[in-house]
């Protein structure tokens, strides 16, 4: 078994805000972050996938074919977004980098194994800042 | 003369925007930069003072205190900010690149005179991308 | 379950040298590094913390509390000192990587669980260069 | 358990096909990577050993042993050389950065053992760009 | 003046070979890079603009126009292709950087003039390692 | 003319003291960065070279005798030393990136322009943190 890494960008702004409370406690709690003129991240995507290499190409996954799945599925809904109001799959929910991970997780997983004989997906990673970043496994992995 | 530099950083959102144009020619000319509803940035900023090393200390500037200046005169005003709608020396101004390296030299350029017996600014880099970034040597400079 | 990770700087002086060999011995195993008027690096610590997210902020940990702690617990022990010299709790112990990073995750693994509901301590990196770098995962814990 | 990691880099050309197809399915399949005239890259290759610090030394290995370990019989072979024609131990394998990893894997397993009391190969990690990257644990392993 | 600077990358073959000297004194002179079966880079091409921003854009040249010409005019001849066989711009020249740099110029100064209204080309830097780059600035011009 | 430039590092301990002031004055103008213990870097050295490429090689220098010149005269003397104590030509000079650098500049400048025919030592760039950096071009000459 072979992890194949590809990472692609997008530029997005956000906040930190849970509508269930004051705004006197979301600066409490998610402090500049929670500023309602919004700020912004060059952020990083990582995507893995395991798998055994296919014997007539030496690929797990065509990186070709896997970047041009990140793009049109992720990174084009996130670029240049804003990710509390212009992305459906964020709908609702609080526009961490833990949700987000785990909803790009949901959208991928299926996708890459209609893409790919012999790879799942693995791991994702997301840089917010090159000092800030969450990983995920998918539910009831562990890495 | 040697010239020592110091590199900050602040996340922040904008857009593009010319409030005397239309919507349409907006997102004509700036594309998905125009999103009335932002996006963001990690940006970094590279400050470069030139001068003379002072025979008591080895220093051109103390890179403490230039780093105090800018992050008190300049990324505390734009860290976790909307550079359109949060920055009071960016009012009235096309939240560019461009134009906001020419006022961040307005504001450095006389305090970095006033804490630095030897140094001048000399040069500005901002990054708003690792792949897009501006320099400014100041009016009447070149490099 | 999430990973959540920080990283921190800090710069320090070491030299590697067993008190209990020769000094020929020491610069036979060691090389240079057994300089007995010490070298340097600057040091890059990723902390990483894995959990469920908070239903309430999205968070495995609030990453501006972890950056508290790790530089009041660590790097402002570590920073601009002499690993061999200034820090107490590497007193006795042989100035390597492998040795710090054990004793950075016995100051860490117990107050990330006091100021965290939901994470705990999972991975930490050292790198010493951008070349030479440690993984810990605590005792009896494998990747 | 400790992991420590070593970076190394070489420099060298490459083209993906399979000498089993037509020249019009290898350009199907691999696109510009199939270029009869070669294309190259700068490889960056992280080497993994895990294990217990020996007491004496703080080291699960000694760096500068495993460094001159990876140069000798790795990136010398590959440093400036044409992976699908230069390379003995490439002979007859699709030049993919996923045969290419497990090949090294095969050299560098029982060497690192020879040379180290306490570290054994844990993990490797392949750059073909800083965008593309693949991992690979030992055949039966699992990250 | 501003200088505003986009960076692109391309993979890609080479050698250093003069035809006019025999195999030997090739070898001798460019060391592993004659090699006849060719090595390769991941090239990073670095074009920085200088001129008046625009008062309408706040732009000194719109950088998704300039990253296209640089994408359409220079890294779609460039990427995952032979410089010393693919390229015509290249036909007859030695492959190094200094010379490639200085014929990615001739192409780029005329075009950036012509779609730019205020910029021209002022700078281009060529990486073609993280630890090898050159700089050119145009015939009779200095930094 | 075109620039050629070479990136080498060392690793050093160092401290920024004053003889000629007490400790308390040393500690209060130079902060942590006095620590008598001494503290250290990664150093990064870019030295850049300016000429016209020689017809039969394509090269303004061969970056090949620029690395080894670098590494025998500069970081040979600099990697795993102690700035204030084991370094010859810092003697009697505070340890400053300014001091460095000019001493640098003296003794690769002469040493380049015997080497090449065609290219003279620029800019000598050298980073103590990857935020903080020094350049220097020269006696009498500017930027």
């Amino acid at each position: 078994m072979v992890l194949v890494s590809r990472k692609e960008h997008f530029n997005a702004a956000h906040k930190l805000y849970n509508p269930a409370w004051s705004k006197e406690k979301n600066e409490q709690v998610f402090g500049p972050c929670a500023n309602e003129n919004w700020h912004g991240h060059n952020f990083e995507l990582i995507v893995t996938v395991k798998g055994k290499p296919d014997p007539d190409t030496g690929f797990v996954i065509d990186l070709k074919k896997l970047s041009l799945l990140i793009r049109t599925e992720i990174t084009d809904q996130l670029d240049h977004k804003n990710l509390n109001l212009d992305v459906p799959f964020m709908t609702g929910k609080l526009a961490s980098c833990e949700n987000l991970i785990i909803e790009i997780w949901k959208i991928l997983e299926p996708r890459i194994a209609a893409i790919s004989r012999y790879g799942r997906l693995h791991q994702l990673r997301l840089y917010e800042t090159p000092r800030n970043f969450v990983d995920y496994f998918g539910e009831g992995q562990t890495s």
